[in-house]
């Protein structure tokens, strides 16, 4: 029996070497010398993968798969070439796949290794902050089709979570405030202490991470127990995780609108933009009361966006169409104070039209 | 907890208004009346689903969504057309899907409804012969990636798998012959009653079917009993399940240097040739002895096909991609005689060459 549902939490690792431990004892490399496929996109294929080869004392050979960095990557079609290039390169059933890189390719290596042969073992090696503390934590992945973000995806179970924040530092600063993002998230649905220790000023935050502080290990850890915590409660999404889509309702909408518009924003980019409106939602409907002083906080770590390539209409129609509408009717996760959310929240499309039209 | 391995049986019904009956119990249609998708291909499309359209009395409205007939509609690419349509047709979470049709409808409709949104409730309906006695059951889907057979796949479990035999009445003779190729295969490694009950004059025994006789409505019952008895006691294809691959190394080999040559045969005709080779490694490994007496039987449902489109060399090469492969070595399931066969038969490409020639 498979338990489908059980969901892995992440464990962090001081070194590469500690890392490479882990991956060799989670997944019994050891004892099954397997052949061992690394998904990475083309950053982390130069700034990540080498030092695991380098450190790598594992038997079992190494084969580096490399796509485009990206959303685009994830794209159902784009997506069949890492199927043949496995299948060209013999994986059989017994073979591994490590995911190192960012969301789009722990989201993209969980799917794929989940259908190939009907599912290899895989495992995540979350290099960027965002998918530290978010998208490798939870059992989810997903490819977009046709521009509709996730459209397809599974609840899969990865062997192991591998962290090693060292990689952080092959981070540009766009990719951390991409990461603050899902950050100031779990703070905002679950952790008022959070919430402050995330709320300083931006240059301080980013002077911790680019310094790979204990304050912001510490920051970083605490955001993964939130996933975690959550995700564990609930992992088929029933009920609780729900709170975790604060923000992203109207943030996939931005993010489908823009992508096909032809000028894509991060995802992280587009959460920021889709807790600021929702927020709007979260005054008028449940009396949320720091409005200002959060969205201050989110504006600082938001980046300035073209918007005249598309335009609240089309946003409404992707939102009419994002998975997590219910029969009909919009429902949101939204805090109704700092560090407590509730879900299930109905709207309609012109309560949500009237909030998005005062930030657009 | 979801099970993903248990695995469902086959449910024979009467009419069509019990078929109905019997998806809208297991489905719980009258207490949720979600919208239902009912895929099809082209055939069934148009003699298949006016019959269920007419007696549906469940509440829930039907939407109807049209592929190619054919393995071509399997194809990973293609099958994305689907996904889009469920997401223009604005299919939610609560929506069910019908897979009407034969195996590639069962297996396309499987997977997809698996991984829609992370997946969405679904039920089979078989029409044809093969699907109603082999590939709805066993909770195996799978698409083809590049011409390679099933690449992508998942174990998934429909909530129901609905068979009305009376749909066989819509099916050409090419079709009964596809599906009495696995239905030899059960008998050949299984059950030596069942051989002789199938292996009559070709005449007499589509006579049978043509008449929907009791005697033919018995055979099916029995070949998917054997179906369902072996994968429920191995859902996972750990072991004994994959007796059920016996013709199926050669049979997917040939079927795919078929498929990339442009000259594709029927999943049946593939098997059959596939089992006519694989009789020879068993007669030369195993000391199988009915060889000549068996051969004939399969000789008579085997089509011919242009063989000069292809060589033994090209099956050779999909035979090394074969997912059964294990760790460089080829291994077969074999009967050892009629009604018993074994697995995990180690054969080295020569062999296989050798048998390949033998008929080729």
């Amino acid at each position: 029996m498979i338990d489908q549902t059980a969901v892995y939490p992440p464990e962090f690792t001081e070194s590469i070497k500690d890392l490479i431990e882990l991956l060799g004892d989670r997944l019994q490399i050891r004892q099954t010398a397997p052949s061992v496929f690394v998904l990475a996109d083309e950053n982390t294929a130069r700034q990540c993968y080498p030092s695991i080869l380098e450190h790598w004392t594992l038997p079992g050979s190494l084969v580096l798969i490399e796509v485009a960095a990206g959303e685009g990557s994830k794209d159902w079609t784009k997506s069949a070439a890492v199927l043949k290039v496995l299948s060209e390169k013999a994986a059989n059933r017994s073979s591994i796949l490590l995911a190192l890189g960012g969301g789009v390719i722990t989201d993209l290596g969980g799917f794929l290794a989940s259908v190939y042969m009907r599912g290899i073992r895989f495992a995540l090696i979350p290099t960027s902050l965002l998918a530290m503390v978010d998208a490798s934590i939870g059992g989810k992945s997903g490819l977009d089709v046709g521009g509709a973000k996730n459209l397809a995806g599974l609840f899969c179970r990865p062997e192991a979570i591998g962290v090693w924040p060292g990689f952080l530092k092959t981070l540009p600063e766009s990719e951390l405030r991409q990461g603050m993002a899902e950050m100031l998230k779990h703070a905002l649905v679950a952790s008022k202490d959070h919430w402050h220790s995330l709320s300083g000023s931006q240059e301080s935050v980013l002077r911790e991470f680019r310094n790979s502080s204990l304050k912001a290990m510490g920051w970083i850890r605490e955001s993964a127990r939130i996933k975690f915590e959550i995700v564990q409660a609930d992992p088929l999404e029933k009920g609780l995780r729900s709170v975790l889509n604060f923000g992203h309702t109207v943030g996939h909408a931005v993010e489908s609108a823009l992508l096909e518009s032809g000028s894509p924003i991060g995802h992280g980019q587009a959460v920021l933009f889709g807790m600021r409106v929702e927020l709007v939602l979260a005054e008028a409907l449940l009396g949320f009361e720091d409005r200002a002083q959060v969205d201050a906080v989110l504006l600082d770590w938001s980046v300035w966006f073209e918007r005249a390539s598309t335009d609240i209409e089309r946003m409404v129609h992707w939102m009419r169409f994002d998975k997590k509408r219910s029969q009909g009717t919009l429902r949101f996760a939204l805090p109704k104070k700092i560090g407590e959310a509730v879900f299930g929240v109905e709207c309609s499309e012109d309560e949500v039209r009237k909030a998005l039209k005062k930030l657009w």
